[in-house]
């Protein structure tokens, strides 16, 4: 069980959008698959000629050692790392997670892969975690979650001769290629112009921590669309992701004398909570508030009244991330397909403001 | 990173209810614990006397090498395994296992240790996957899932040197530890008194797929306590546990002229869906028709009214299993309590009888 990609072996970041396969490196140096594998990894009875060849038509075509490093090592683990920065006791209470292993593990169960799920602190612990996994030798690849700003992981991975993906809207200029659906912008404004179109005027936000990305973008989303309507948010609250906040939130926006009519959580389970909230003060959803969730969990499409929600297609994406890593790892996967944006799901759970 | 666990070790079956530590072997035996590791894995400059004495000493107390073989291992892990036998869409639909992995990871996550997930389709798959996670020395031990009848894991992986836990009630003759509540049934019939109590006579049980033992146990317990007071089930509806089968044994029970006015759900996603799908044909709950679930999510306690559940605690009982395996893989750390049975947990969702 080695780790090493083997003598010669340059580790530079994949091209996305332009992804050579060893079958391509394979054909055009007239060897096999096998043969390319022996290259890169030291072994086998190659000629030191072909062995050369090899490695230029690699270096022609711009296949990248580092993106099939699990395909050249000697033992492969049949393992996927998905490191999740966040406190454990979220995984819980965001059913997002739970939908996005499902989407996973759909993918890896019927090829006999594993997934190993790690919660870290901090980005520290997660670059000394994917150090020790590339050092030991315990993954094939990981999905990174939580795309940043400057994010070092992509550069770390490359060098450690892990392939990975990574779960964010579409980047062409990102250095791992990025499983996501884009355009959330267009679906938050989507909501807002639903909820305008309906009469609401007094339209609040209960998002997310205010450290997240994507809070921060849906939350500036929220508040230009709103703007352009001539209008200011009603309030934007931020809270942990838990009920009791989700909950805390919602009885906040409903005290005031002159209280929202319509409130978009960050995700459906604080929506469900929300509802909830409004009903047990005696308000009915939609008549007296509307609720807006996001995710499209499948329970919010049983409870009375049915969410109206927007749906990111997390276990597709988790699904289309697992296929790409797949192929990375050089399993015979196609990449699957993905919707290009969120869409809003109209249900029960939005009507027209009260008089 | 070798799997071999070192001459001389035998590999018997662990004693629950009385389990030796390595720090016992070592006091007795006058050594450091480094020492009795080396012994067991032909190590370090151990004399010949002293290796033998330390594994005569270790016989003696009874020390399995099997319960410790992770901490025996030149290189720990630092994995431990959870396979799940379920198709993997149940992961999405049936909160439940978020929750255990939860509790799992919130013991994990601070140790530095990561979960590796499998789902398998059957028996088959799930034995052949321990031989080889413990031939390629992947993990440093399991948490067992699904107690069955004739189990043969508890003997294969104390054969391939695997410390293990099984979730499920405990069991004092079992040869490996459970963690669990016990006392099901009381459970079980705790709800049917306290519906009996409220003066339901049509009481009714979606349950879940007829092959699953605790589907059958809960049943059983359904029907006798209910006999024992004179009456028969109205009617027990087998499912899935997805939203869709829950709806729709919801609706059939409901659709009838002498409907029940009760109903107890083997899982809360499924009560909750089955709360919006009464609520959806104009009843009122608990006022025309009380409903129970099972498992105490989070969810259930913020959704209007909230609901009345059997609290299985399933949280503590992955971070207890997860303690006790840490510490058969020679972790330092104290086991968990656990309360001794699930509990009723009288919410909003039951009351009186339609008159």
């Amino acid at each position: 069980m080695s780790t090493t990609t083997g003598q010669g072996v340059r580790t530079t970041a994949a091209k996305p959008g332009r992804r050579p396969t060893i079958k391509q490196v394979a054909a055009a140096a007239g060897v096999s698959t096998a043969a390319v594998s022996q290259a890169f990894n030291d072994k086998g009875r190659l000629s030191e000629a072909t062995r050369q060849r090899i490695l230029d038509t690699a270096t022609e075509l711009g296949w990248s050692p580092s993106a099939s490093a699990a395909a050249l090592r000697s033992a492969r683990t049949r393992t996927l790392a998905l490191v999740v920065r966040r406190p454990t006791d979220v995984l819980g209470a965001d059913p997002h997670f739970s939908e996005l292993i499902t989407g996973i593990e759909g993918e890896l169960a019927p090829r006999g892969y594993g997934l190993l799920l790690h919660l870290v602190a901090g980005a520290q612990e997660e670059n000394a975690l994917y150090k020790r996994l590339a050092a030991e030798g315990r993954v094939d690849g990981a999905v990174l979650t939580d795309a940043r700003a400057d994010d070092p992981r992509p550069a770390l991975l490359a060098r450690l001769g892990l392939p990975a993906v990574l779960l964010g809207p579409p980047d062409r200029a990102a250095a791992v290629p990025r499983v996501g659906l884009g355009h959330q912008a267009a679906a938050v404004e989507e909501v807002v112009r639903h909820l305008l179109g309906l009469g609401h005027r007094r339209i609040a936000y209960v998002a997310g921590p205010a450290d997240l990305k994507h809070t921060r973008l849906r939350g500036g989303v929220f508040e230009t669309a709103l703007r352009q309507a001539g209008l200011r948010p009603y309030a934007v609250l931020h809270t942990d992701f838990t009920e009791v906040s989700a909950v805390a939130a919602t009885q906040a926006l409903l005290d005031a004398a002159d209280r929202a009519t319509a409130i978009v959580y960050a995700n459906d389970s604080m929506a469900m909570c929300g509802i909830g909230a409004a009903q047990r003060a005696g308000l009915r959803v939609p008549d007296d508030l509307s609720v807006v969730g996001y995710d499209n969990l499948p329970l919010g499409r049983w409870l009375h009244p049915r969410l109206t929600t927007v749906d990111q297609q997390v276990q597709r994406v988790g699904a289309a991330a697992a296929r790409l890593l797949l192929a990375r790892c050089g399993e015979d996967v196609e990449e699957a397909a993905l919707d290009d944006r969120p869409r809003l799901v109209v249900r029960e759970s939005t009507g027209p403001a009260p008089g």
